[in-house]
């Protein structure tokens, strides 16, 4: 007499997870030299100093009962204040404190925009694929549709508005957007969003709703060569974002993102009153008080990307050497590199088996046949891995 | 085209805030002390200095990426262990690490369980009245059907069990049982208990499946006068519980609980993976990793309680003296008291206008006619409301 549904999805088996728990133990066996895990969105990037000077100053300086106390449930106006500063400096919106929504991360951000997006059982939310694995379950858990994009092969730069607009029907409510993406790394330039927002609002006219972007922006600030992510809301006004701190300040197990709901957009409002009651009725309290105060002192820290850049120019350089195809990634730290041997799964297994090498088929983001290869790891895990993926090429006789 | 029930959820008068606003108001205006604000559940003891120095020695001897990484999602194995072993060495139950599922505070954790025992649509849980007011959203808006058991009025440590056998249908799930309560402070001793145990077994087995409790406690461990709170698990198998650390080590806003899932109980690991399930699809990644951190080092702190318990004292004793009719809390730091004029309402408007003396009606409990008066609060303020609680009963003449 349990929920089947939720005994599956706290059962099932997530690849990501699995080749992860599988390199856990060949470590223990082998030495973490011998395993090239290259599974998790981890960052290896530690949190700027700030952060932990900043909690020991809070802690220093404030009463425990206001550091640890409950906040409001959108969070502790002067945090939201930190937030909307930092994004109206930088692009130039006039984002206000009260329409941003503390969460405890991006996935109940986005849960909670789901939610609050879905009139009714059958409403349906659009992803582009490929796609972050969790948007399915957490749209169809809620009674929603999920309705897939195919991908725009190539740079995975563009989006198939010819796909997306027959796709399109009256009961969308929503595109998720997830620029830089996971997992190709690939940042959506400005042109092509302008195009697909040019499409929403003919389709919103047409349906007579309107149909908003969910920005999923977790990260925004992991960028390279000088390319600049567009900031949606100042190209379509029925955009709602979701981002997290887990990325740019490295602390995903702290639990701290927030929504903004432009006061522009669309019945606002509303949406903004609807995230807050999604966010209740799924055990939102309010985000954690302590990083609450942290992200007040540091919202306007940005992460020192040398690292990953370096990861990601030693990864693409000499994995193209040897012959793989990939596209040079301008965000996020993942590079998604076509299977030689045209078959993920197969590859996949094959590194884990025969050579410790740890990738991520890409089946479950929705466009099979490639790798997802996470580089926030160590600079040496990357060198030491080359002969990995320059054996199981030869063994796969590609 | 945003969904109307959360809508309405987000944007709903919940009476404790507007209370608590209403007195952030009055107290700008006229100075903290003039204003006698007994609404919020917000401890008023200070964490322990252990939290405090906690986390200076995990971020001055830990590796950042290792306190603020993902943690799996049931938590970092030594927090969950520490949490066992704390429940084992006091209740003598052989607790695992791997029966605990640490959450973001008690009301995720309630939510995933309610979710996880909700098989179908039309399910029931039942709750005993008076009951915390958010029981009702989290099953409802979960599609089950939430069954209220009739307060035992009198001292409420009694449970209505032939209303209870009456109202238990095929379809109950489970029955939450809060103990010592919100909002009457009041703790159900073990015979009652037993009597709900035999109920439930004997109801389980003519309907051909479980009937759990969920032992909602996160005010375990605020009891006075050598109260003893039963350990539910003892006395029923079919029992899981959720708590939090927000009440015991003053922490409600850095969202930190459990789940606990016997493993003796019927479908355990069914039941953990829906847990698990549900939790994933309202956005659970893991707890705040930080804060896992500080419970595996003060799983076994205690809370002093010396100032409640004066406050309970001071509290209960003046209210007796001036007339009004209560029982003397065993738990919690709720005093439950009922209406002198016999409408609640009308006794909070006239305070709260008159007085600047704010106390919360109980029909929101599902037991009109009584008063929550928090008592978590300074005892100054205690003895500075005691004019105001005067003057409204004259006023109200009774």
């Amino acid at each position: 007499m349990v929920n089947q549904e939720y005994k599956a999805l706290g059962n099932s088996p997530n690849v990501i997870r699995e080749l992860f728990m599988y390199g856990l133990e060949r470590k223990k066996k082998l030495g973490e030299e011998h395993v090239f895990d290259f599974t998790l969105g981890n960052p290896s990037i530690p949190a700027p100093e700030e952060v932990k000077t900043g909690i020991k100053t809070i802690l220093d300086t404030q009463e425990p009962l206001k550091v640890h106390g409950y906040s409001p449930s959108a969070g502790d106006p002067e945090a939201r204040e930190a937030v909307a500063a930092d994004l109206k400096s930088r692009f130039g919106v006039d984002v206000k404190g009260r329409e941003i929504f503390l969460t405890c991360g991006a996935a109940p951000a986005l849960i909670s925009v789901i939610k609050a997006l879905m009139p009714e059982k059958g409403s349906e939310i659009m992803v582009i694929a490929p796609f972050f694995m969790e948007y399915r379950p957490f749209i169809e858990s809620n009674g929603g549709k999920c309705v897939v994009v195919p991908p725009d092969m190539g740079d995975f730069r563009r989006i198939d508005l010819e796909a997306a607009e027959r796709l399109i029907s009256e009961k969308t409510q929503a595109i998720i957007v997830n620029s830089p993406n996971n997992p190709t790394g690939a940042v959506y330039p400005e042109d092509v969003l302008r195009a697909l927002a040019d499409l929403l609002e003919r389709k919103s006219a047409e349906f007579g709703h309107p149909i908003y972007i969910i920005a999923d922006e977790p990260y925004r600030e992991l960028v390279y060569d000088g390319v600049e992510v567009p900031f949606i809301p100042s190209l379509y006004k029925n955009t709602v974002v979701c981002y997290s701190y887990s990325k740019s300040l490295s602390l995903p197990g702290e639990r701290i993102g927030y929504v903004y709901v432009p006061s522009f957009a669309d019945d606002s409002e509303d949406l903004f009153n609807a995230v807050a009651g999604a966010a209740r009725i799924s055990g939102h309290i309010c985000a954690p008080t302590l990083f609450q105060k942290v992200i007040a002192a540091c919202a306007d820290k940005r992460p020192d990307l040398r690292a990953y850049d370096e990861n990601r120019r030693l990864l693409y350089d000499n994995l193209r050497k040897m012959g793989y195809e990939c596209v040079r990634p301008q965000g996020a730290f993942y590079l998604f590199v076509k299977a030689p041997n045209g078959d993920a799964n197969v590859f996949s297994e094959r590194a884990k088996l025969g050579h410790d090498l740890l990738v991520v088929p890409s089946d479950a983001f929705g466009c099979p046949g490639y790798l997802r290869v996470s580089y926030c790891v160590s600079k040496q895990t990357i060198i030491n891995s080359f002969p990995a993926f320059r054996a199981v090429m030869e063994e796969l006789g590609v």
